[in-house]
């Protein structure tokens, strides 16, 4: 699929076919999500493949909004290693959050369909889903990404507003 | 181009040929930041052009490392208005990387080269770009993209690292 179509076309897709979504296919989503850039090449992720429905079922209870993981054959938790800014300026968000839209990409170029649920930066949330999903504390889970192949259609959303732009100058 | 060979041959790129990138494209690279997603579709950002070479040079004083805007033809700065998620998580940093991440991809689709310079967290750098650019107190410069039609080829680097995978369980 041509690139800028996958990133105009892309959407939230939060209803899935009860197919499973082959290990292989999870390899290549996360070979995408670390060609993504970090400030210096840090690479501060960490990937937590998850399948364990009684795991997504709690995750649902700490955020409604990630209902769409009950249907999901996968999800993939990104995560940032503390360890590794230490005693630097803190762009692990950052980092996460460009893996977090290359996996994104990836899954809708591929036929699937995705949604990103943002953990991190509530902490009662972040502390919760440490604890469901086993992490150490220094492990923390920026963004969980729901993923099956897609049970809805939605037509691309233009969301280009020229209000938004400022050329030139403020 | 491909999506997922954009994702994985998308490289930083730091030197340009002189020759400018148009409006018009840079319009199209606007259009991809905005298709991105954002919490609760709050879209927060904003984007400020830059081809003033004053002010480039001004950006690079403050953060060594982006010197590349040195030989650019425009830069995008995205930003993030702190009155869109007033009184909720504050999200901006993602949504704004989702953005960002969005821009390199459809630049490197286009033919352009492209990199990342990021301004937020660090204090002191945020407030002299703010001034720089002339930007309201509450409009957050989180990252500025360097762009022009590369000046270097730089291989694709595989960073797939299979020691930050986790399968199933921490």
């Amino acid at each position: 699929m041509d690139t800028i179509q996958a990133i105009l076309e892309r959407r939230s897709i939060r209803k899935y076919e009860e197919k499973e979504v082959s290990d292989e296919i999870v390899k290549e989503l996360l070979k995408a999500a670390m060609a993504a850039p970090s400030s210096n090449n840090m690479q501060p992720w960490e990937f937590l493949v998850i399948r364990n429905k009684e795991q997504m079922s709690k995750i649902v209870e700490a955020k409604q909004a990630a209902t769409p993981l009950m249907g999901a054959s996968v999800a993939i938790a990104v995560c940032a290693d503390l360890n590794v800014y230490k005693g630097k300026p803190n762009l692990w968000v950052q980092d996460c959050s460009a893996a977090t839209q290359n996996i994104l990409l990836a899954s809708h170029a591929k036929g699937l369909g995705a949604v990103w649920i943002s953990i991190y930066p509530v902490e009662t949330r972040t502390k919760k889903v440490q604890d469901i999903l086993g992490l150490p504390e220094e492990i923390i889970p920026v963004s969980i990404i729901s993923i099956g192949y897609p049970g809805e259609l939605k037509e691309p959303s233009n969301r280009y507003n020229e209000s938004k732009v400022h050329f030139y100058k403020w």
